[in-house]
């Protein structure tokens, strides 16, 4: 409980006057104001974020936390649970979509065993293993909220590890068979929203398959009754192990001034569990693109966070969060690199 | 005239047999079947425009056609028309953000005038001049047939040469003060919306300016009754020498089976245009990004072509489509680099 009262402790606001002289450089660079849009808000965010009115790019990582849902049981996923630990080995290998993606990007991968149900091993893989899978959310707590208090510090503690080797934007992703149907949960319970809202096809259910999912997800909320105002007690009573260590990760990078890219749906479940230990947290996440999960824009309008990549993506990993990162490094090239009017010798608006 | 024909004789169809083999492996990948969305989809349309069901990512260039258009002595843009040619001089000098923006995205920048009011020379541009910008629409035909002809084959003949040197991934931009207004009457035109529903800000104008600038609009297309169904017709008659350039590029690229990035919506009505020309010439489009210009949406729609990027910009120049560069190159990557469930040895759905 120590190290997560500690980075909660350390989050503070904005730095306004380094977002104030970004703004003002943005209003000074040879295009249109404000044409940029997207782009010209993220470089002055990320000045309000770390505190310097021209911040560089940097070493970038995506921390990929894994684990497993009891709740898999209940028929919620077209995959077998089996395929948690066997794309964790993927992973590892570099043949998934957020290895690829990484790579292009310039971007490490860090892969987190936080709660896998079958033991792994292998070259690269960060074991924090706090229990072999949640249990079943549908008959009764997933976990614990010491599991959910020990799962968040190893998220907090793989970021912190990263941050102190010196990265400066930090993504999340995750990898979890089941995981959609505790992120639905936890959005339900959070925004207030119907089941049915908040529940998607996740790998690709059919109509029958996303009614019964819907069907679960409702059921673990009436077993479980979550205090939505609770964050903790949601994390524990339906949520999953991989969603605690993202939100640890979201933790640690606000309480650093790191920039940290939320990936998709399961990802940005984890930042509602932050913002709701946190209220602050969220001013240090940027959202990364707009999944094809019907929850996930419910979390992003709540938390005021705007996508920018719109591409019917649903596959999670990081790979949303991936993609963007070029975005961003684009976003602070423009506020360095851009002439200024009075540099270019270009007559402004008459 | 004979530059344009030809380029037009050689426009083909996809290439569905490439597209289906490029599929079916999409569906092997480790990844639920479609949950990379547009990323999936752009790779196998790749397939499809050049014919291999493995396409690799290549040498890439944003052409950005610069020219001045006769209609801004309506009062239709923020900026002066001697922006225009500073523009240009900024762009060669490297301080212009689509310089940025290709610099981060590995891509080179060739600028050409194709009809800058001004005498323009300087290291890199590449001096088409048509014409001295176009004349006012408000008042008569922008150009002469001839013109727009001539400036299509410019387009055509300067990414032939980018093509012949080895480029396998073009994108279009555009550079020239008053070319919203221009834009919008084509897309007015061809589409058959009102000048009002097709007009927007352009550099930032304000509700009266927006006012003025659709009476504009109108107005030009009450003198010039441009035939729609008559591409070259609209072009001359209320279009601009970029926008006939950037046409004729988009064509040169379908004839070459190029991939090629339409930037935002003085590239969309330079598509409108070279569709116009050959129906089959949109097929080998890929939109980048949906800019908040009004007319921008109708065209893509009109088109069948999904933006990917939605960041609020309307800076033209080709900025999107530069930003769009690292996506496309994403999904050949995805296509040829991840690992097949058999590979992997990953279960597949139940």
């Amino acid at each position: 409980m120590e190290i997560l009262e500690n980075a909660l402790r350390r989050i503070g606001g904005l730095d306004e006057e380094a977002m104030r002289a970004a703004s003002a450089r943005q209003d000074r660079l040879t295009k249109p104001r404000g044409s940029l849009g997207v782009l010209e808000d993220i470089a002055v965010r990320i000045a309000g974020i770390t505190g310097d009115p021209r911040p560089s790019p940097g070493t970038k990582t995506v921390i990929v936390m894994a684990a497993d849902h009891g709740v898999t049981s209940e028929g919620v996923s077209l995959y077998p649970p089996e395929v948690t630990g066997q794309m964790v080995a993927n992973l590892l290998a570099g043949g998934a979509a957020i290895n690829v993606l990484a790579r292009h990007a310039g971007a490490e991968v860090r892969v987190v065993d936080v709660g896998v149900a079958v033991p792994l091993e292998g070259e690269g893989l960060i074991s924090r293993k706090i229990m072999a899978g949640t249990a079943n959310m549908a008959a009764g707590p997933a976990m614990s909220c010491e599991a959910a208090v020990a799962a968040l510090e190893v998220g907090i503690e793989v970021a912190e590890a990263e941050i102190a080797r010196g990265v400066r934007l930090l993504a999340t992703g995750d990898m979890g068979i089941g995981n959609t149907t505790a992120a639905s949960a936890i959005t339900a319970c959070i925004t207030g929203l119907d089941a049915v809202e908040v529940t998607g096809r996740g790998t690709g259910m059919d109509d029958e398959g996303l009614e019964r999912k819907a069907a679960v997800v409702r059921r673990a909320l009436e077993v479980n009754s979550p205090d939505p105002a609770d964050a903790l007690d949601v994390l524990s009573r339906v949520g999953g192990l991989e969603i605690a260590g993202i939100a640890g990760v979201l933790l640690a990078a606000a309480a650093a001034r790191r920039p940290v890219l939320v990936d998709g749906f399961i990802s940005a479940a984890g930042a509602l569990i932050a913002a709701g230990l946190h209220p602050g947290a969220a001013d240090f996440m940027l959202a990364s693109h707009l999944s094809v999960e019907r929850g996930h824009a419910a979390i992003l309008e709540r938390l005021g966070l705007h996508p920018i990549i719109r591409a019917n993506m649903r596959l999670g990993e990081g790979t949303g969060a991936a993609l963007a990162f070029f975005l961003v490094e684009a976003s602070l090239k423009i506020l360095a690199e851009m002439a200024t009017f009075e540099e270019a010798g270009v007559s402004g608006p008459e």
